[in-house]
């Protein structure tokens, strides 16, 4: 697996990714009827840098990194994560966390944290545990979820 | 003490309040060189209700509300406020907050949070709690003081 910067020519493969996430609205705090292009340039604004995961030449995964706060804050960075519905299961967001836990280092940055990461995601609350995130947060009924109703969301955070 | 929205006549008097907060780099994750315009841009973003807090003809406070979320998170509230360097101890902050809630109340908000309190801002922190929120976060260090170094930063929460 390729991981290296997106390219604009990446954008299709970018939403075909982003797509069903923010239409199924359970997992990120994006309007479930954000356009193409409003999706497109969330995730590719001038603030973030974007990668994306390839293999035998089909992007699996995207992910952002950009620093989480300005001023002293600018030393942690934040990090999203999107994995091609095709590719669930495979590695493709372990390996993009990883990606990025390295790149953040190399550019400096002393932290990392996600503001809000939806309880019912278990998935993923148990794969940031497992790359050395902690629960430093707990939002109560943050996230209205379709189908759970208000679920909690996690801050969760680790030191590089 | 009159709470009204902010308006365009506002700006002179917004930033003289913003300026000395941004400079100082104590409270507020902004950059310390951030210019007028770019101070003003974000505080007045189309995304934000600002509002500004006017004694006897002078402008005393300013605060924002907007969405702390989109999408599942649209139901709780995020706020900033910022005091006048003149009128520190006369409870403008508090008088600003307990509209905020009102206002956030008003419209359907179920809640209200803030996502980066700096800890060594002990005064906000006190007085945060005594309005009701509670410390559901702490970030390790996210806040780079400039006299104290690196220092935890909260994540404050409440119901409305």
């Amino acid at each position: 697996m390729l991981i290296r910067p997106a390219s604009p020519e990446d954008a299709a493969a970018i939403w075909s990714i982003m797509e069903p996430v923010v239409r199924a609205g359970e997992t990120y705090a994006l309007d479930r009827d954000m356009s193409r292009d409003d999706a497109l340039a969330y995730w590719l604004a001038p603030d973030k840098e974007a990668f994306v995961a390839e293999q035998d030449g089909a992007v699996l995964g995207t992910y952002v990194l950009r620093p989480n706060q300005a001023g002293g804050g600018r030393h942690v960075a934040n990090c999203a994560y999107m994995t091609s519905a095709h590719a669930m299961g495979r590695g493709v967001a372990r390996r993009m966390c990883e990606h990025s836990l390295d790149h953040a280092r190399a550019l400096g940055y002393k932290a990392m944290q996600f503001n809000f990461v939806v309880g019912t995601n278990e998935r993923a609350v148990r794969l940031w545990q497992s790359l050395g995130f902690e629960i430093v947060g707990r939002l109560p009924g943050a996230f209205a979820h379709p189908a759970h109703g208000d679920v909690d969301a996690l801050v969760m955070f680790r030191q590089l």
